[in-house]
């Protein structure tokens, strides 16, 4: 008889943004008049820019033709987007970080949840607190995160890294040693940033220590301060401990277009075997490569009129992010994030718990956010709102919240 | 200090594609002027049928738009497209498959290597031999082969049904019981089939001895005979034993497109927990919907004019097929597949193994196949041909083989 993989039935509850959605589908039934404006879940709502647009609809024209159409791309994705990532995005800041350490994927939730397969089961994580779910949730899969406490909302084999208020939401190198780190700047959910230089005592720790760091740099976009890091290569010593996941989703809007990327240094090994050639072996055995039109879409992003185009998006959604902190902090609430993210965290009012907010912002005033409580222990009392709306969106939910 | 994933060290050399392409890369390179066609990677060569062109251009100008774009999809996949799959695919059939049974992802390559991880590691997995290497090896990267003979190509913990052409290439019942059963029909690399009455008896076997059967239905467009079975879910009591995995690559066109789905009838249980739920857990946590995109050009391919334009396309590859098939005969090959597959089997001549045969066939007249052994022990000896080139490069291929 077979058997299945008994941790999943260790998971708490169901995925926290299934489990938001579920709750505004009840309420929306519930009240179908109600007007709501969602400031939860980080989808973006601004079209595809034109350069984007056009670069897929050429794309979809080769596919019509036999000289033109493409196959299966290839494992870890056509070079001309390689290319264009690691000019761009690394060599343009002086990073060296080649085309063939860079591998595409569909999207950086996969990577980021893929990745723990690569390392041995009894490996030791270390999450900030809170955290973007699937770091833990897919090492809870995979077996590697002990018990679960529900009172603490604790897994006994986690390094829980706390990021409050007390320590300006950058964690502190943690007491006990972790084989991997997962580090998000800007970060998911807080939205604060890490200086270079904080972050350059995390690569010098890993370094010294033999850790990985796995740092999700999906919001780098948004980064607007000069010592704030736009990847982990910036710092030295990271091609010996760093992996870091890249996402298309908040700088161009491709949360439904799906794209992403790892970039593993060559000179990242466990004894001498690379952690570029197993992952490599994963994406060939496990991956059959992103959309030829999505890949060329990507490869848009990088071109002049995309640059152009994707720098506006950016700017239209930091407004928002503006309009949220300052709005919010007239409001008297206790607000940080917004300046180098898209993401702005809150103290709930009261001593309110975080869902205890998120039902009363629902039902009072028909905003959604997500709560803080969800991405982990020290999350509660805290609540995120997102700069993904549109910006009359934005407007009327801060003027909601003001009225409260 | 961190540790990597030992299993992945167990794997020997390099994913079987992999190494032909780097094979025919070196011999492209050193002779530059020879002609080469390619009948070994099951790639398609038509392009996209146009009424999924049209699908495509116009979800891609939905994307363009603030009101129609589409960011994250659901979890487990656009409803129109699940819909017009449990219609078209399985209650046209009389299967009782519904809407919210079916997975959509980007592809089977994906599919069928991840379904292993909502199994216990102690599972045991039985393969036909031969078999597509992805089942094998996702469940070595996963711990679950027990030590690689080098010698006689075989995984202690694994249970190979050899498929040769003493049982016409259908495996027998196995001695021993396993947990998992990976059936893929019509059969990739053999192309052979099975008929509903031979894949009942496995169906009866599963539910007796509380197996799971994984079903991969890949290439069920290629069917011509009328007692050979679409899907698994046609077999009385399959909905208590079986997992399907479908694919829009070789139906439609999609290698590079990237779209298949999973199908988990939710009587499928270990005690009282569904497969079903584990597997939406599995998407929810570590997937994000296939593009919008690549859904609606899914969508397409089950419209009057998709579904006229994909019965051309079949009938074209399958046309080279024919070509392979009787061409070989005539040279006095001995030659299995291609009437319900795009797949062509043949015993190699004068005992060569199967990569001298490869070697052979690629110096002396350029043409790629991929060797049997590469699938497993029981394929030495044999070589895989398939149907996916163009019919001038077909007829150019079989005309080369004749005058070996």
């Amino acid at each position: 008889m077979f058997k299945i993989n008994e941790n999943y039935l260790k998971l708490p509850g169901s995925y926290l943004f299934s489990t938001i959605a579920k709750k505004v589908a009840a309420y929306t039934e519930a009240n179908p008049d109600r007007s709501i404006i969602r400031l939860g879940i980080g989808d973006v709502t601004q079209p595809l820019a034109p350069a984007i647009i056009d670069a897929l609809h050429s794309a979809v024209d080769e596919m019509a033709h036999a000289e033109t159409f493409h196959g299966y791309a290839p494992d870890l994705g056509y070079e001309f987007l390689r290319s264009a990532m690691a000019k761009n995005d690394y060599q343009s800041r002086g990073c060296e970080i080649q085309a063939d350490e860079i591998f595409i994927s569909d999207g950086a939730k996969g990577d980021s949840g893929n990745i723990q397969e690569i390392f041995d089961q009894d490996n030791k994580i270390a999450v900030c607190d809170p955290v973007y779910p699937v770091y833990v949730d897919t090492n809870v899969m995979a077996g590697r995160t002990g018990t679960y406490d529900p009172k603490s909302e604790v897994w006994s084999d986690v390094i829980y890294m706390p990021c409050t208020a007390d320590n300006h939401f950058v964690p502190e190198l943690p007491k006990e040693v972790p084989d991997l780190i997962y580090l998000c700047f800007p970060n998911n959910p807080t939205g604060s940033a890490i200086t270079k230089d904080q972050l350059q005592v995390w690569v010098d720790y890993a370094n010294q220590k033999g850790s990985v760091i796995i740092y999700d740099a999906a919001y780098e976009a948004y980064i607007s301060e000069d010592d704030v890091p736009h990847t982990i290569f910036e710092c030295e010593g990271a091609r010996t401990c760093a992996i870091e996941l890249r996402s298309f989703s908040k700088n161009a809007g491709f949360t439904g277009v799906r794209l992403g990327a790892t970039v593993i240094p060559k000179e990242l090994r466990c004894g001498d075997v690379m952690l570029h050639s197993l992952w490599a072996r994963r994406h060939g055995t496990k991956y059959n490569g992103a959309p030829y039109i999505v890949q060329k879409a990507g490869e848009a992003v990088y071109s002049e009129a995309g640059k152009a185009q994707l720098k506006e998006q950016i700017a239209y959604y930091m407004r928002n992010a503006k309009t949220i902190y300052g709005g919010l902090r007239e409001a008297g609430y206790t607000v940080s994030g917004g300046v180098n993210s898209p993401y702005i965290w809150l103290k709930t009012p009261d001593n309110m718990t975080s869902w205890e907010f998120f039902d009363y912002l629902l039902t009072k005033v028909g905003v959604v956010g997500t709560p803080g409580s969800g991405f982990g222990p020290s999350g509660e009392g805290y609540f995120r709102l997102t700069a993904f709306g549109t910006y009359e969106n934005t407007l009327a939910a801060v003027e909601r919240i003001k009225h409260l």
